[in-house]
């Protein structure tokens, strides 16, 4: 094996370290994306397209239900720690390890030891995760070449700690201006306050009740909140302007139209003068309900939690194929220069996911 | 006479244009210090004392009233508009011609003409006003030598427009901090929102209802308003701090602790952690009921009116003296590159000070 290879005959914990030894920050994938689809193409049950430095690999065996397998094969910069380490209590130690390095690893090793699965398959490996939206390679197979990712459900192997979450909360942020009308603070009858104008806004806010709606079994919790708020021209001038930038995060029985409605709704006589999404990435629902879904659930074990945060797994959402998350990985040491899973964990994902497709 | 020395039998508008060609910007009133200082020491009827860049003049003449007549001579940086330049219509041009040579022209031709006034006289001259607070000559001589401006009354000679502007309001900056806990957005039930807690101190601001009492005769306008407002940690975390800046202009008839006084008691149950008083500048009364102010209202003529903005009367004020601004210059072209007065105002404002001072 050179330092260019994947040798998929590694046990899953062996394949996390090699794939953790491989460096792939962000807009670096190129070289372990030529690796995974150089290890995937002789397997004889797999198709394998690519697209940039995106790999999709997919069997083709007509089953009545076809599942996704997604990961991300970029990480957050390396912090000191690279190469991996494994101590003497079964955890592993580096870069990538939790997110998501080793879920890639169960990735791969399911391509290589189900050739037969119960249900056909789409293996996904996706660049460029970890930067601005716009870069995420997931994001451009999609627009690029939607019939690659056409499936009834979706597992994400982000890190959730070897526990199912479901769907994804949406997330939409606007800016919410206030205008008034500049002046001297020692003749302020002159002008008119920016800021005092959007004290209604704030009370709105205050007061708001979020809704914790109950979607295939899960309670979501919602939120709209203020995360910033600036205003102010100088320490003697009544400010003309102030902008509230408020974050909606919303469960996923809202489409993206009801969900920018109802922030209009919220603010609609607050005195806003301009509203402006600045950002917005819609929810996905966790189709626990689908068959697939359910035996899934059976396999893995445990109980469905809601997912609150936002991940990819809304981009199969704006697809139509409803998906959880699930993988070995603890998202609480994601992105930390501590970054570690632990090995049985990655063997137990795999375990679970092979009895769901093989039972 | 060379380069360095002031002709005091030049007339107002000669005096202005030969002040404004003497360069004096901040930090640079040394030359021009000591010509004023120079042209003074001669006249018999003048002690002299001199702080730093600072001149001050007295009669002691043992009379029953003393007045100041003040101003500062630095200028803001020339803007191309040096030397001074006379027109067809009797306009004066030049850095310094409103903001206030012609004023210090003013002060200059009343202490070499009239060598016994009917009140005993103050000339104060006096470095740094157009800087920052601390480096204020007038501040610093009311600091070491608080004798030198002992008086009754006070004309401070900024250009006014040769109307009478009573006394000044005060202002005081407070920075009113909320608090909150940090948490991901997401999951926003896990932290508490610093500016959903600021609601309540922008209600406040809202609805507050400023004062207009009558001061001697002079109504003053009142005003609290936020001048600046800042929050937010990123756009996916809850904040947990919220400052709003807020600056309060009082009427003179409140001293500086029952202005902030009243600051704290109109936010005292909005949920403030953190009350910081950033800058403070207390009124100045105008006390035109004093008999010296009267006499001064008659010769002068016109209708006194309030100055709502804050100057460096308030430093006379903060020394029990009342006083008001009395120039010739028009505050609406200071600082301007086309900075002017008209000359026959130079002439009035002294004519009627002497009227004042001798009548």
């Amino acid at each position: 094996m050179d330092g260019h290879t994947l040798d998929l005959s590694l046990d899953g914990p062996e394949l996390t370290a090699r794939l953790v030894d491989f460096p792939s920050v962000s807009g670096q994938e190129k070289d372990l994306a030529d690796a995974v689809e150089a290890a995937l193409r002789p397997l004889p049950h797999l198709t394998v397209d690519r697209h940039g430095n995106n790999v999709v690999a997919r069997t083709r065996l007509g089953r009545a239900e076809r599942v996704v397998l997604a990961g991300h094969i970029d990480t957050v910069p390396i912090a000191d720690n690279v190469p991996s380490r494994l101590d003497d209590d079964g955890v592993l130690w580096g870069c990538g390890t939790s997110d998501m390095k080793s879920g890639v690893a169960v990735q791969l090793r399911i391509a290589a030891t189900v050739p037969e699965p119960n249900r056909d398959l789409t293996f996904v490996f996706y660049d460029n995760e970890e930067v601005a939206a716009q870069h995420n390679g997931l994001g451009h197979v999609a627009e690029a070449h939607p019939d690659w990712l056409e499936a009834d459900f979706a597992v994400l192997l982000e890190p959730s700690d070897a526990q199912v979450e479901g769907g994804c909360q949406g997330t939409i942020r606007v800016h919410l201006r206030l205008e008034g009308e500049r002046a001297h603070s020692a003749r302020s009858w002159m002008g008119s306050n920016a800021i005092h104008a959007a004290a209604p806004v704030l009370a709105r806010l205050a007061a708001y009740e979020p809704r914790r709606p109950v979607i295939d079994g899960l309670e979501y919790r919602e939120g709209l909140n203020a995360v910033g708020i600036e205003g102010g021209v100088a320490t003697n001038v009544i400010p003309d302007s102030c902008t509230v930038v408020v974050n909606y995060r919303y469960a996923p029985d809202l489409g993206p139209d009801e969900a920018e409605a109802h922030v209009r709704e919220v603010f609609a006589d607050c005195g806003v003068v301009e509203f402006t999404v600045d950002d917005h990435s819609g929810a996905a629902m966790p189709g626990l309900s689908h068959p697939a879904a359910k035996a899934f659930m059976e396999a893995v074990g445990g109980t469905a939690q809601p997912k609150f945060g936002w991940t990819d797994v809304s981009r199969f959402g704006a697809l139509g194929v409803p998906a959880v998350n699930y993988g070995p990985g603890d998202a609480l040491f994601a992105h930390k220069r501590d970054e570690h899973v632990a090995v049985d964990r990655i063997t137990h994902c795999e375990e679970r996911l092979r009895s769901w497709l093989t039972s």
